[in-house]
């Protein structure tokens, strides 16, 4: 063997000696066998290439015969993160279609802005005129008690006749005045809306705002009657007034500063005492004026930059009834629309009527519940939106159900009511009452019908349940209203509004 | 009064009577007064229009002031919706700009397949290789084993001088025949597949599977050398063998009968013995055969349809170097490459391993952990690839680590390893060494660094490093590699790609 052979061989030596017999720290083994009991045992071996590291049965983590499934979690990030992805992508896409579609140029005619503002300082009139019209109803029950404690002053004597019927001919005229007062504020608003705001933006606040002038009127003049009632005919059990109500009995109440209070109150019920906070928290305030100012920024710009152009493009698919191009652009505008109305409902009930609540200290905040989780179509009308809820059940809901109308009827004459408002709300300020908005509230009952069961189940049931509310309210309901809507908004102004954004 | 005018007050009246005394049913209140302890107690109330709504102080439930948390678990299934909305729209404008691109007419040259077939007929021959070299070690082995014992009965002589040369060169030539069988494996398929074989999926195929045979014969004879040595040196604690190799000591593991199923078995490690189950279950393995076509169909639609188009899209902006269009097109890939990823990873390592497994007997099945809640690169890449990751921690980073390495560069070591393995699988087949799937590998450890101390921490820090985990792994990793190494492989063969495509 020659010189070099040997170095080699010595060198290769060397190596495989360190390899093999580097055996360092405690070794643990039970006997003195030549196989470890514990093949996974973490002690330093002379041999490492020999460790079992199959050394049991056992089977994969989603195979059905796994005794514990794993959890899912990780997909729930990745889900969430995918959402912002696509997302992202699309506003990439959008940026290099459309370049900047959002100008600080407001697309508004000056005498839209005129008419919008005298209808907002008329209308609460019309709660004024309420205030009126109970005063005078109070005098006169007043008057009444008086006359009957001067005539009868330990109760004894049965009201005559006479009595009676002079007090029901006031009631009805009472009731006169309250319904043409009523009528009045939303048929007036609806016309000029109609026929002279041309932006359907501020006609719908316009609206809006008559509609809930309107409420607070109605539930002014009925909570009153009943009130006024109670006082005139005491005693009973079951004429129990709740006990808030004691702070501030009737006629106490008609007083021209409890209904500014109920004027600018975050409720649509008329109380004559509400729970209230101690003190305003003008920190808390301004939080929320500041949440309310920057999410109308953000939906301004999403709907001017994603909403429109989507809106424009299905046009075309419209207009010809091509299924495939509408479902596609009822898809696209369907995230949009989600996040404005996500945007616009976090704005409106938590922000605004918070802050509303906050500065007028009205105690009761919860405007809305977890809807969110709603397992039955039923529980989301019920907890989105709670003064309009709370309005439904104590002035409709309640008395038709007292009058012996099964629940099932007057929860049905409550959602057919309902339509009327939507579709006074959405079709006069895009000038195209197609009843659509209406349609869309009535087929909520026998989509009600069908979710109901769900709600009852566990697991899977609740989850398909709100499966249905999320598809039947995010993915078909609004986008497709909002396109129904568009095109016949711009079937009727279609060259009005594109020399308007020119 | 006209008889008219008392008509129709009489009816009012009627109708005031009926509405303000239709009380009915129990009436419940606790004390005489006038007002009611419980306004929420549902009783048959004689005024309906007065129950109050609004009877204590409380928050909003998505205020800070809120006395707990709602429950969100309606936004999760709102985002699994939005997810398959999103991607439904994605597939109905998909079909509307491209119509149907796939075709039955598979784009393989039948050179290509014939090369391709050859390869797999030919590269487990190493593997047989081995085993020879295997016997003659081992008949080594047993010669000098019954030398030993006839000189020496008793054990009591150490070993001689001339002994120790004798193994040692024994030793130093069957290393050298392994290594250069083993490179053999490898260098010849690369060789092939890089000048021989154009369509890039059946290039993989074959790289992978000679990957996989390398892999399987450095474990051979890694493994077969200790164990050789732990019969050539036995006693002492520290080279006791796992419990589990004593049902089949060396040499009686060196048997064709014991390679044949170590080359079938679902793993790269070798034991002369796995757990093995007791029957095979063939509805278990005609189900999880099932699913592989299955998913490999759809893995194939998929990248046909979606992934083809948006890659052929994303030419012209890697071209100019354009970044928004780039980051557009990554963003759009991310998720068709994610749903291809993960069909995929379940056809793989679910499927098509467990069916090997069930068709073996092996009973080991633990192919993959719960790697999608990784919280750190580190838990991912230690839990997604079970057998690859069981060969680097038998083979290369024990070794290391008992040789003094610290972990630290041990596991370094494994990733420059494990990124040249990712660059021949993809570059080879590709006909484009970048170097790109092997710098992503290596990248790998600072982000591995970055994400250690989240995975330590609780809740949000764990959130994030997983959603670290996911934004590496497949809306950059992933969609970027594939679309640079399409730009490269359509750069070089674009023309002939096009051809190929009409």
């Amino acid at each position: 063997m020659s010189h070099n052979v040997q170095t080699v061989l010595s060198a290769a030596q060397e190596v495989t000696n360190r390899d093999l017999s580097d055996a360092k720290g405690p070794v643990e083994v039970p006997n003195g066998s030549a196989y470890s009991d514990h093949p996974r045992l973490k002690v330093h071996r002379k041999y490492r290439h020999v460790a079992a590291l199959h050394s049991k049965v056992q089977p994969s983590c989603l195979s059905h015969e796994a005794t514990e499934t794993p959890s899912f979690i990780g997909f729930r990030n990745l889900m969430v993160l995918t959402i912002i992805v696509m997302n992202l992508r699309l506003v990439v896409e959008n940026a290099q279609k459309y370049g900047l579609l959002i100008t600080l140029k407001l697309n508004l005619r000056s005498q839209d802005i005129q008419t919008a503002l005298i209808l907002y300082a008329l209308t609460p009139c019309h709660l004024f005129v309420a205030y009126i019209i109970e005063r005078v109803a109070m005098e006169n029950a007043k008057g009444a008690v008086g006359k009957r404690k001067k005539n009868d002053p330990d109760g004894s004597t049965p009201e005559t006749e006479e009595e009676k019927t002079d007090f029901y001919y006031t009631w009805w005229w009472i009731a006169v005045a309250h319904a043409l007062n009523a009528s009045l504020a939303l048929l007036i608003t609806s016309y000029v809306v109609y026929y002279h705001i041309y932006n359907p933006g501020l006609g719908m606040i316009s609206e809006t705002h008559a509609i809930v002038v309107w409420l607070k009127t109605c539930s002014y003049a009925f909570t009153n009657r009943d009130l006024r009632h109670a006082m005139l005919h005491p005693g009973g059990p079951e004429s129990a007034l709740p006990e808030i109500y004691s702070k501030c009995p009737y006629p106490r109440n008609v007083t021209l500063r409890n209904l500014c209070y109920f004027w600018w109150a975050p409720t649509l019920v008329y109380q004559p005492y509400y729970p209230r906070t101690d003190r305003i928290r003008w920190t808390f305030f301004f939080k929320r004026v500041g949440e309310v100012v920057a999410l109308c920024v953000f939906v301004w710009l999403v709907c001017a930059q994603y909403a429109i152009p989507v809106l424009h493009n299905s046009l075309g698919g419209m207009a010809v009834l091509d299924f495939s191009a509408i479902a596609e652009r009822l898809m696209k505008l369907s995230t949009i629309s989600l996040i404005v109305w996500l945007a616009g409902f976090f704005a409106i009930f938590q922000s605004f009527l918070n802050a509303l609540a906050e500065i007028t200290r009205f105690g009761d905040r919860v405007f809305y519940e977890d809807w969110w989780n709603s397992t039955s179509l039923k529980m989301y009308w019920a907890t989105w939106n709670k003064p309009v809820y709370h309005f439904m059940r104590r002035h409709i809901y309640s008395p038709l159900v007292g009058r012996g109308w099964s629940p099932r009827a007057a929860s049905a004459w409550v959602f057919v009511f309902s339509g009327v408002l939507h579709e006074l709300a959405v079709g006069v300020p895009s000038h195209s009452i197609l009843g659509v908005a209406f349609l869309g509230m009535v087929l909520q009952l026998p989509l009600i019908l069908c979710t109901e069961p769900l709600a009852k189940k566990d697991g899977t049931g609740k989850v398909i349940g709100n499966c249905i509310f999320w598809i039947n309210f995010v993915f078909v309901g609004q986008p497709l209203a909002a396109m129904i809507y568009f095109f016949s908004y711009q079937a009727k102004y279609g060259a009005m509004s594109k020399m308007a954004q020119r």
